[in-house]
């Protein structure tokens, strides 16, 4: 019989850090510039439209000798059950043999990969010395955005954080976010946190904006951006989500995770559908610009956007990356399958 | 933190039986043909053409309340290391809330589901009173496959068995496969088994007969098939792969588990590529044979061909049958994830 190794919550909350993570992943995005990677098609299922959903991502990490998928479901519904809406299940496998190396819970390496892509969009595309940050969205997604960003972008003093549905949400979480990740992650800074009242003036007032919405119209209209502005936008991924005015990519400079999917399922998709910008307009991807293959922002005028829909290769190297830490450390199980 | 049930290869052998797996087969073909059920399209990646491949195979049981999906990898150069050359591994959640459920290992209930797909096929397509079976392949499904047959068809008499590539494997295997039936499935029976010198002699002097292989040419010809005889072909999986010359097609009713999988990857995607028949030729789906929607055979001259490519369906139904009985015996273990 086989053995395998299963990481649980957990383990994983003790064996993952952010700067770790971030790292890990613009090595995701190298790798996958350098033809070093494959991306398998995305399996994508509504149980229910806009009600229960589930997609598969998976892929071939070569220089890591792995490959595998995460499964992740939501279920809109959960809510009133006190259940979690978003469930993730990763399985990885060795390259060389095809065998089953570990069943890992996704949902806290989700966090800490999505996270990481939002604060990497803003630390190769942000102006130099940005000293603030937007957070739109205040689900279970923020507090790892802005955990990331603070790490990636030490220069901000100052987090907005606004949940486009509820003030009420928003002086909450603004309330509490300082401690959310004092205690959960260990983190603590000098940073100001405060409750946006006025978005349209938040907005005009922030050189990072990072978007972690279901949304599926703009919340952030072009005339409300000032120049110089970068746009970390990782909610939408999947067909007809959108969380900023498409009429923003006409002169903005866009670089995204994965080309097709941006365009498929992206924020980019409704820039591309109403013809604000065509595909070849697209800076490129993010692996490109850390190379410095591509050059992104050329100017503290520019408007940047980074269109993060989430690819497999991130969840792959961080579970990775907590498989070697915890074999380390000593941490989780091994069971026989 | 989630609490998650594990069935490894153990436990399963313990639980499953293949009287009850072949009911619980039939039952996803019959769920399938009343559209209670949903196939998500599968991924396939070679990583290295005809030598190393994977491929996820995944979809929803509406009736069992749950969605899943199988990775299975295949390495061919396994051999050399003394490993599996397959391997498959099984995620099961819950309809109503997307958890994870089960982890459970794929390769013994991947050979059970496969062995029943191919006996129903002779069930439901043979001759009454078949009396000889021929199997050809003698990999590792054949002895699930000729299992399942004899108690799918208990009025067989005579297995022969036939390896394509070596005559000295086609008589290990006769010699030995009544002693695998005994000791692995603890099943006794007074079938004779016989090792095939002649292929062509075997094919016109069998009623039924499975194909199980991953050929990529045809090894059975047109001119020595009998009316009458019964084909279920159970190996191709993927394009380009075939067993059976594409000729027999013309005059056959064809019976397939997936229309869009047969075409695409069974054995039917040659007949259909080279034009010896039309996709609008083929009977239909098992589900409707099994529910006596569409009528299969309808004379002891008819030549008949059941093209079983695999269906995560079955997967999920005996995953949740292994499930359902290792519950009740208290097998199996939880763990936290």
């Amino acid at each position: 019989m086989l053995d395998i190794k299963v990481l649980n919550q957990e383990v994983l909350k003790e064996t993952l850090e952010m700067k770790d993570v971030i790292l890990a992943v613009e090595k995701a995005y190298i790798l996958k510039a350098q033809n070093r990677t494959e991306l398998f098609p995305m399996v994508f299922h509504e149980f229910n439209p806009g009600v229960a959903d589930m997609d598969i991502k998976s892929g071939h990490l070569k220089d890591e000798s792995i490959f595998g998928l995460k499964l992740v479901s939501w279920f809109g519904e959960n809510k009133e059950k006190n259940l979690p809406l978003l469930f993730g299940t990763t399985l990885i496998f060795d390259d060389k043999t095809g065998m089953p190396l570990a069943l890992l819970n996704a949902d806290y390496i989700t966090g800490m990969r999505t996270g990481a892509a939002g604060a990497i969009g803003a630390k190769y595309l942000a102006k130099k010395n940005s000293k603030s940050l937007l957070m739109v969205g205040t689900g279970h997604v923020a507090q790892f955005e802005i955990l990331a960003t603070l790490i990636a972008v030490p220069s901000i003093e100052k987090v907005r954080v606004y949940n486009p549905r509820s003030e009420e949400r928003t002086a909450t979480y603004a309330s509490k976010i300082k401690n959310i990740l004092k205690n959960s992650f260990n983190f603590e800074s000098d940073v100001e946190f405060e409750a946006v009242r006025d978005i349209k003036d938040a907005v005009s007032n922030s050189d990072i904006i990072i978007t972690a919405t279901p949304s599926r119209e703009p919340m952030i209209l072009k005339d409300w951006v000032k120049p110089g502005t970068h746009f970390s936008c990782v909610g939408s991924d999947m067909e007809g989500k959108q969380e900023i005015d498409e009429n923003i990519f006409l002169d903005a400079k866009v670089v995204v995770d994965d080309i097709t999917q941006a365009v498929n399922v992206g924020e980019t998709e409704t820039a591309i559908k109403k013809n604000i910008i065509k595909e070849s307009d697209l800076l490129g991807e993010m692996g490109e610009i850390i190379l410095g293959n591509i050059k992104g922002r050329t100017s503290d005028n520019d408007i940047t956007i980074f269109d993060s829909t989430g690819i497999a290769l991130q969840d792959l190297i961080t579970s990775k990356l907590a498989l070697d830490l915890a074999e380390k450390k000593n941490l989780g199980i091994s069971i026989k399958l």
